[in-house]
């Protein structure tokens, strides 16, 4: 990297990606008092990686790991949140996203604009280890928000236990050893009415 | 880890740190809508960290630095964010934190309670490769912020120049090849009227 040729580049993206706090996902924060946007819902899943690792199915790079949920939503800036139950929306994300990954990682100055592509890619592919255990953590996310706030979006929008335990499939490949922790705190939703049976 | 006997635990760090999205630096957003948080800050730096990593005045660990900028913040959800330019509010930080420290990351089970405390104290101590590099980090979020925010802080709160190149200071340690640029940028902020000469 050169300074002088390179920061203003990295500079331009770095001021950038500021958008990603402005991104509103459905769930709430667990105090209820808002919605949670994607660039601190990166941070916590950052953050549950640090937690959860141990659990991890296959023996993974930790810094290739916290470097994929770290721009995992960076492509929201252009292309928007996509609600986990929302069906309809799901059929043009990816689309959405290709164009969105190419603008923003394209900000940057060579190799790191491949680089962060690739890494992107890479968690949307799901097919390493590092993007297994990724994937899991940010179903995990979604799991602790909400069984911590009144079942939150689940109670909201009316979800089914059969739509919850499909979402939180990634967790049974990603981090084996939790699934009937998963399992048990999803029962406990459907006891509380805050999943449909 | 056994997932019968820590998770419970883990689950419990995991949600009481939700509260981090709650705590407000002074620092607005980029786009002026409202202040920024800690979590979305913590982000932020991870981010910078993956772009700025070329620039660290030594070699790192960047699974380590990583570690470091996610759980720099944690102690706020307990101590409040302290404003940079708060003398006053920085004669009782170090143990206002310490005490943070203790109960947040005592909430984890045993060894990740002790690891991550470590990890935290590195940062503070700031006097390893990673802490340089990370702190470095952290100074370099108040620059993007305050330069493309129209002064951000620095007008807000009438800061001087001298004031504001001894926040710096620690760039020029943990990334020195680009504190050209950090001085060009301070001095851009002089012209705009958005430092104090």
């Amino acid at each position: 990297m050169d300074a002088l040729t390179d920061f203003p580049q990295q500079l331009a993206f770095l001021a950038e990606i500021d958008k990603l706090k402005g991104v509103l996902r459905q769930a709430e924060l667990i105090d209820g008092t808002r919605r949670e946007n994607s660039a601190e819902h990166s941070w916590h899943i950052a953050t549950m990686a640090l937690v959860l690792h141990p659990y991890a199915a296959e023996p993974v790079d930790m810094h290739r790991v916290l470097k994929m949920v770290l721009v995992h939503d960076i492509v929201e800036i252009d292309a928007g949140d996509t609600f986990a139950f929302d069906a309809a929306a799901h059929l043009d994300k990816e689309e959405r996203e290709k164009a969105a990954a190419a603008r923003l990682f394209g900000l940057l100055p060579a190799p790191q604009n491949q680089e962060l592509l690739a890494v992107w890619q890479e968690f949307e592919h799901n097919d390493t280890p590092e993007a297994r255990f990724a994937n899991a953590l940010d179903r995990m996310a979604g799991l602790v928000s909400n069984t911590h706030n009144r079942g939150g979006t689940w109670r909201r929008f009316g979800i089914a236990r059969e739509a919850v335990l499909r979402r939180m499939a990634p967790i049974e490949v990603g981090m084996p050893g939790l699934w009937p922790q998963v399992l048990q705190m999803v029962e406990q939703g459907v006891a509380d009415g805050f999943i449909l049976p």
